[in-house]
């Protein structure tokens, strides 16, 4: 048998203990793993971060905090920018719409969801029976326990888990350094190493006006990791597709991945022009810019991987071995029937997500109007209809559990630029044009015979930038009729009916259909190899762990860490030019950083997006750096785990207090108390 | 009858002279066509310029002469960037790929080409006859005259004209200044008014060694243009499609432009990345990226222009009129029987063109491998293979009054970068994988079940970056078999017959029956309209004129011009950012310039792209300004002629000499003895 890989993000109650042994001579206790699942918090704008005080305090990336940042900031306190440093608690500032999560307990409740679905259903009433059931369940545990509660789908539909939550929605920020910094090198150094950032950011969790006591929060080591220690990540990976199959990802790569390819750059060229147009405009739109721009690069990354014929050929070969293997089970002839019907399922499935995928993410998941205040108008179309539905019929996202994110979201008061707002509807409406056609029915109710960029004009008039108006049609409910002449709200009515038929085709006739395939392959496959592959990624908390290590590329070794060293000489080569201008701060403060102190390591743990933020833990379970990017090599983990040359990149612990030093917090250093 | 509107790209043999007359008492003497003509200048690489000196003195924008200025820059000399001034004429620069032509004269050969088609052939023969008797009668001319000869189709199929031209191919740079100031704004304000930019370049023609002494040349004004002026504007305005029907039209919105957009978008983001990894790469990719930018917003112009349904009711209203006033013609029902079917014929072709456009383009003329490195292997391949044909029965490039412009494009000594080369080729390789699937057998032919960036690693190292080693191929002819392992020429080997395949569908089941079918149109547009609409642009000399002029704009006038003074604002307001950034020349020499003087105005003429560097001309004849750039209310004008707010913007005559006084260029300010 070879030796383990690092590969896995693994469930924390399905834990890689003996790979960990064996591999690593490490024991991962139980008392371990609580520590770990309890300090470790989930960022609901896609990230993860951790507690490193008995005070609430709390580390992510500056990249995960810049939406917050973003929001708090006006043309004449630009905290992207200049970076922002609370003297006392007193003056750390509230974000309007940040809701903090942290994991308390999971429970196997796959049986009890697939008992909704006994008997031979029509996947239109499998489809309805499964949603009623994660509902009613979810619902009853938030009623139980009061805990943010969610039926988690893994392994494609092979298994359901029930993840409860506590959530902290009084989220205040501490400490941001400047952007200049945090993304030194910024979109040009985006998944390459090495690199030179300090990607933090120190946010505090509040509850009843006071800040948090957590019990379990993690040590900042002073001293962080070397070279060949093994370390742990443990955080919230968004999205991975290992365990797809080869039709599954044949339909990524011929149709998914060149339509998202396009219709992100499209919205990227639309920032990318309106942030050039002055200093403010680039402040405005400067989140949603990097947030494209560095979806391009995965998204480009996962296609180049795809498209490279090994690829798809070590795919068919596992497939076919996991065939061959189910075969020699005792009841092999019918266990490899099943799969293989299974296997066909998802080919056929994909023949009719062809014909409505374009129809489905543009007209139903909204990317053909990407602008908040769509979102908004949806949502306030929809709640006031799904709430008059018993919980299990709802719409998913409208479900009773998830009621109270869902008014966070719609009733932040962060701001929305009208002409930032115009320019993404105008790219996102001229998108939908492109790719639909202005003939298809669906597109003649949004641009009404007008230019997308006409159209938008309209749109941008919508009442709805104000969270008060906002308020003011939910709790109206249907009888909100003084907004019945809002461009946008007529919009969002307009479509509903189209948007609901297509995203009811997706859901019967591709998403319950490829579960219930996914169901059998993951029953053979757990009956083949046990619970030795962890489930695809799924924005959940997850365990992974690697070696901190560096690699060779073109030929030269590459070391495992960078140093403040490295950083001045970058600055330096590049001539100080943006995205490799350094803030005044640092250019002043350079003789008070050691060189040889390391800034950002490299190490082989298994990560992907989602993971930014993600806690970098030593065998003591510390705090050792933070996640925040993978290099290009790993862009490719989506589909298969290398380590070759793939590597996830963190802020060193020790290269952190370092920074530190530049910046007036001793408070802040005080209670980080680093060991 | 409505007034006229200044309307028309005119042909200098049927030129406007009625409405001229009517409308701006203007005489338009044969003596003044021909001296505009002959001080014309086609720059082969997109743009226009003129004659100003009789000492071959010639002036064209900076952006048209970019080209040049970026191939004759080194690491360290940065002529795009720091500009170029050249002291003495032994200083000037000999450019190594420029061609000029000056247009002598126009022969109505439209009988003769088609006299070919003589009896009911089908379209492939018909094509094939087209083909050549075009060839002959351009190599007839070349024979006779010794002047390039180019027959160019009219009215879309409805007439052909022989074009002559004096060439010149020692083309030597005299002055420019730097880029910031050149294209002040850059691509932020690409399309934009009001606008400050000082978009001149000087170059100089040589023959024999010695500079040329043009019979004709322009009269430099030291005064430019008034509002209120009629001016002209000789050049090459590009393309426009005002003719086309309407279901041509329905194709370039549902077809054409969707897929170009999403093309253009690849490209320029991967030329963006490129440029940003440091000041080297930003150099060599800038002229790429600002033309694929350019694109990209002409093209987002032209589709929101066509997505606006006023647009093509416009059309369908003058394609119904058009019929009607036919059918009331002496032999009407035969003539409006005979416009109904062409245009009924247009429309079927579009659903074959539907069917191979993507190939077409991609395959055939060649962005699916978007580097000049693919350009100059597939011409070595078709160029031995096409030689040993009879001229008529070339592919058309290869005809023989074409081979030394081709020649001159491929012996080009420009230097080519193998990281930027690399760069495009993924890029396009990967766009080709999105757009036909890696199923395709051309994909697989190109890509051999490699990652398209994998794929490029290998394409770049082709020996072709050497001009020797092309010279050679080219010499050796089938020969050439030392060149057999070059994974260039390999390429353009393996895919020549598809790609002359699909051409020959392009030719035969569009391009043939589409000018049939025009040539039918342009009969009946011609019985009932005369000469009054002038042909679509075809990047051939056309006369426009109009009337300098400012508009309105969100309720606000915009001046006809612009000033010093407001250019120095403009930077203030921008915090001389980039690319607000003014050279530091300009930041000295402020006081030096007269804040009053005019810098670029706004007039109503008719100009596409192409025209750029088209010199604007006063009653006199004389040059008060070079056209430069449209705002984006002309983007529409493919389509439509629209003067509301449509201008096209030129640099002020004026404004040249007043900028000028910051060089130390006292020989070119005495040559160009402004009057």
């Amino acid at each position: 048998m070879p030796a383990y890989t690092d590969e896995g993000m693994w469930l924390l109650n399905e834990p890689p203990r003996e790979r960990l042994k064996e591999k690593y001579q490490f024991d991962l206790t139980d008392a371990w793993l609580e520590h770990a699942r309890l300090a470790s918090v989930r960022f609901n704008n896609g990230g993860a971060g951790s507690f490193v005080s008995g005070n609430g305090l709390l580390i992510t990336n500056h990249h995960i905090g810049s939406d917050a940042l973003s929001k708090l900031s006006t043309p004449t306190r630009n905290l992207l920018r200049d970076g922002f440093n609370a003297a006392t608690q007193a003056d750390e500032l509230k974000c309007d719409d940040l809701e903090l999560n942290v994991l308390q307990d999971i429970e196997d409740v796959t049986e009890k969801v697939n008992a909704a679905l006994k008997g031979d259903q029509p996947p239109a009433n499998a489809a309805a029976a499964r949603r009623s059931a994660m509902a009613a369940i979810e619902k009853e545990s938030l009623e139980k326990a009061g805990l943010r509660s969610d039926v988690v789908t893994l392994y494609q539909g092979g298994a359901y888990h029930l993840y409860r939550y506590k959530k902290y929605t009084d989220v205040r920020l501490v400490f941001a350094p400047e952007s200049a910094i945090a993304g030194f090198g910024g979109d040009v150094d985006n998944f390459e190493f090495p690199r030179f950032n300090l990607d933090v950011c120190f946010f505090r969790a509040y509850e009843g006006g006071k800040p948090v006591a957590p019990k379990h929060f993690f040590t900042f080591s002073k001293d962080g990791p070397k070279e060949g220690d093994l370390v742990f990540v443990t955080g919230h990976p968004g999205t991975t597709n290992r365990l797809e199959t080869v039709a599954k990802l044949e339909h990524r790569r011929d149709q998914t991945l060149p339509f998202t390819l396009a219709r992100i750059r499209a919205m990227e060229a639309a920032l990318h022009q309106y942030g050039e147009r002055g200093p403010d405009q680039r402040r405005q739109s400067s989140t949603d810019h990097h947030r494209y721009a560095n979806a391009r690069k995965a998204f480009s990354g996962q296609y180049q991987g795809l498209l490279d014929s090994v690829t798809l050929r070590t795919k068919s070969t596992a497939e076919y071995d996991l065939s061959a293997a189910a075969a020699k089970l005792p009841d092999g002839k019918e266990m490899n029937d099943r799969y293989l019907a299974a296997v066909t399922k998802v080919r056929d499935v994909q023949k009719v997500f062809k014909d409505i995928e374009k129809e489905y993410t543009l007209i139903e998941t909204g990317t053909a109007y990407a602008s908040p205040l769509f979102s908004h108008a949806r949502h306030l179309v929809r709640l006031t209809a799904e709430l008059q539905k018993p919980n299990g019929e709802r719409l998913r996202e409208y479900r009773d559990s998830n009621l109270e994110s869902l008014k966070l979201e719609l009733f932040s008061p962060a701001p929305l630029y009208p002409d930032l707002e115009r320019a993404k509807l105008t790219a996102s409406l001229t998108f939908l044009a492109e790719q639909l056609s202005v003939s298809h029915p669906a597109v003649k109710k949004v641009l009404e015979g007008k230019s997308p960029a006409r159209r938008a004009d309209e749109l941008v008039t919508t009442r709805l930038f104000d969270p008060a108006v906002r308020k003011k049609i939910f709790e109206g409910g249907k009888e909100a009729a003084d907004l019945a002449d809002d461009p946008m709200m007529q919009l969002a009515a307009a479509l509903d009916g189209p948007a609901r038929a297509v995203r009811k085709k997706y859901e019967e006739q591709v998403e319950e259909p490829e579960r219930q395939a996914y169901g059998e392959i993951a029953k053979v496959r757990f009956a083949v190899l046990g619970r030795t592959v962890a489930p695809d990624a799924t924005f959940t908390l997850r365990l992974a762990y690697g070696v901190v290590k560096g690699y060779e590329a073109e030929g030269k070794p590459v070391p495992f860490a960078t140093t403040y060293g490295g950083l001045f000489e970058k600055a330096y080569l590049q001539q100080d030019k943006e995205p490799f201008d350094l803030p005044k701060r640092w250019l002043d403060g350079r003789a008070k950083l050691d060189p040889a102190v390391p800034f950002n390591f490299a190490s082989t743990a298994d990560t992907i997006g989602g993971n930014s933020g993600s806690p970098v833990l030593n065998r003591a379970g510390e705090f050792v750096g933070i996640n925040f990017d993978r290099n290009r090599h790993g862009l490719v983990r989506n589909f298969v785990y290398t380590d070759v040359q793939a590597r996830h990149i963190s802020v060193h612990s020790k290269g952190i207090l370092e920074a530190l030093k530049l910046y007036d917090c001793p408070a802040l250093v005080k209670e980080l108390g680093a060991k």
